[in-house]
């Protein structure tokens, strides 16, 4: 374990363990970092920071949604795109596992806020912050996201930066270069899957897009060929792309419209499992169960093969006691994911008869489920669309059901119907502090 | 193009020509987003994230060095990380071409004026976090690079987390999380070089990593094996690489006594050629020049092949413009960099004649160079060693000489030497204030 190594030769090296030489070689060092900085504190690129950061870090002018506090811009957006993003429950361009608002949504409510931008406005920010993501990812799908990046915060960077770019009213040069300095910051480790760190990524996406574009505004310039460049995002970030995808059918084929929304407060390809369970809960009580089989989409495995979650978190990435809960329970709400549930000898026992397989001819929102019981009877269960994919979305009421089981800690009811009555009429509404007011 | 047409699509697109069902589930992918966030608002991840910005963003703690001004701890760092970059004339350890202060020492200096930490401990601090970057970069360089990465920023946000963690004094787990949170942070595109966001870079990194130990500290989660891991940093940013290089001989060999000092204001990779130049403006006016021809490792054209620079900037990603100011000013400092410098027809007529040849057999520290005259006459200069290698390093007097020279606009006579003073005593320093306040 090198990161483990590492660590303790950290913290048993001792100042006393250091060679004079290596001591003095670091003051040369600082001596020089200190020239250098200071020799450089009046050029126009240091001027620029100092601006933005007076800006954007000296006043609260942004609402951490449900919570009735502001921050500054950038932390405003960091906690509203984090706080979205920790249920797994947000919504899925399916073709690309990328969840679309949780990068880009932020970006609108705080400068929306601060500058009282006109909803409809705001609308088409987000609309085609959105689509620029989308048409980024599936340029780089699957190679960059196989490699390990997680794709909505490596591409949401690109989506936060147009947002605020349109809302910014930037033009084209400068739309360029926002692009550009939000794509140099693009990052996102697959294996923070199951750790805070998680949520965090399109919250920082939706900071560092946002960032890019305040400062290309005052005048920060960067490279206007981001994407295509040799050295440039589709060549460095992933090892095969189609870059042409990034423009194809503009106008007419709408990314964001194979949006998603979840029902499960987990993974989008755990939802076949999950309908399917429940299905085959009608069959049998969990003591009559012998054995339930999944056969899923490879990605499944390489998503949620936890077989012993502890947490409620690590239960979100594990298929074992994903399946055993919805058998349970009939759910896979946030409910379902809390640290009790995961470590009931009632859930662990039914995880034990979960046996996934992996099968390359199952797509990504289907299974095959076979539930073999005690007795040696079978049944099977086929799930063709999971419920909330493409071909079986979710309609309106289950959306405003949705909403209402997750703002009933926030929102009374009175506040909640207005909410999804203001927000289906966000383009109708003067000012968006008709919608941020209620929150 | 496609980053240029895609900028143009989106500024072509007006509200009126988004369709309406792509409206309505814009709407509905805001409102899902909206209960999402409020859902989780009370959730542990974002009481840290609450809790932390507050810390951070609340008051301003650290000094903008250079300018007697204070910002809020992350405001700062990006600020003197970004400074010290600009001039491209921080330090640079050869053998990966990282500069190492940058992205660490913003941190010491930030955190160590915040909490008034003993100078000694800081020295620590900023020793270990050098270390650590230096040995990773040793791991993935140079495949990391090769593919286009900026190494200074996509590993100097780990030296940033392990001097902030250190000086945090996190344990072990928390320091392998503050890696972990780093890491999957990192970024940086080479494509960015010549243009204002190649200094941003090491700022950012700066930020990225400080921010990750002040997270962590309050209880953020994140994997603790960031390095080694399936999907972990070397895997996914990195083609080839060695990771045992993290680890030997720790404690025996020192990276950063490696780490080289500029003479030149400009990419180490041109220092030989300028020595080079110097050396030949001996033999000849710059009227008498007919060609000169400089044999290079290849890296060095990769880098700085610019022939025709607009900017000062540019200019230093340009060999061309590089070895012809060398030859008519005799030196390479921020002076020979001005966008006059760059545009000046003098400078224009010499910077044809020079001719880079790539050559393999050539080391990076290495230049043959030949000067042929008008007249027909040859001179030929092999430097083998460029002033500022590790070889041939700056002494401490010619250091001091490019300390007062950067602060001569910022500092007197006696506050430049009282700050050398201090520098070179600073583990004896009581307070790192007292240099502060001199800067």
């Amino acid at each position: 374990m090198i990161t483990e190594q590492l660590v303790k030769n950290i913290a048993n090296t001792k100042y006393d363990d250091i060679p004079e030489s290596v001591i003095l070689h670091a003051k040369k060092s600082l001596l020089n970092w200190v020239g250098v900085t200071i020799g450089a504190i009046n050029h126009e690129t240091t001027n620029i920071l100092m601006e933005v950061t007076d800006d954007i870090s000296s006043e609260r002018h942004a609402t951490i949604l449900g919570r009735n506090q502001k921050k500054d811009l950038l932390s405003a957006v960091l906690i509203n795109g984090t706080s979205s993003h920790i249920f797994d429950f947000d919504d899925t361009h399916l073709e690309t596992i990328h969840h679309p608002s949780a990068p880009v949504a932020p970006v609108i409510f705080a400068l929306g806020e601060k500058y009282n931008i006109p909803p409809k406005e705001l609308l088409r920010a987000f609309i085609l912050g959105c689509e620029a993501e989308l048409r980024i990812s599936n340029a780089v799908y699957p190679s960059h996201y196989q490699l390990g990046y997680h794709i909505t915060s490596s591409t949401g960077a690109f989506g936060a930066a147009v947002a605020a770019g349109v809302i910014l009213k930037l033009n084209d040069e400068q739309m360029a270069m926002s692009l550009g300095l939000a794509g140099t910051q693009s990052f996102g480790l697959r294996e923070m899957f199951g750790t805070m760190t998680k949520p965090f990524h399109p919250g920082k996406a939706a900071q560092n897009g946002l960032l890019a574009a305040l400062l290309v505004e005052k005048g920060f310039t960067s490279s206007t060929q981001v994407l295509e460049a040799k050295r440039g995002f589709a060549n460095v970030y992933s090892p095969s792309h189609e870059l042409d995808k990034v423009l194809v059918d503009w106008g007419k084929v709408w990314e964001l419209e194979k949006n998603a929304f979840k029902p499960y407060a987990c993974g989008i390809v755990l939802h076949p499992s999950i309908d399917a369970c429940i299905q085959l809960s009608e069959f049998a009580t969990p003591e009559e169960v012998k054995e339930i089989t999944l056969e899923v989409h490879p990605y499944v495995l390489e998503l949620t093969a936890k077989e012993t979650p502890k947490t409620g978190l690590e239960g979100k990435f594990s298929i074992y006691h994903t399946a055993a809960i919805a058998f349970l329970e009939k759910d896979a709400s946030e409910d379902q994911y809390q640290n009790e549930k995961v470590n009931d000898p009632k859930t662990l026992d039914l995880r034990q008869k979960i046996k996934p397989v992996s099968n390359d001819q199952i797509d990504k929102d289907k299974v095959l489920a076979t539930l073999i019981k005690q007795d040696g009877s079978e049944h099977e269960v086929y799930i063709e669309h999971a419920t909330g994919s493409f071909r079986n979305q979710m309609t309106q009421q289950m959306l405003n059901k949705k909403f209402a089981k997750l703002s009933t800690n926030t929102l009374d009811k009175k506040q909640t119907e207005q909410v999804i009555e203001k927000i289906l009429e966000f383009d109708q509404l003067e000012s968006i502090h008709q919608v941020i007011e209620l929150i």
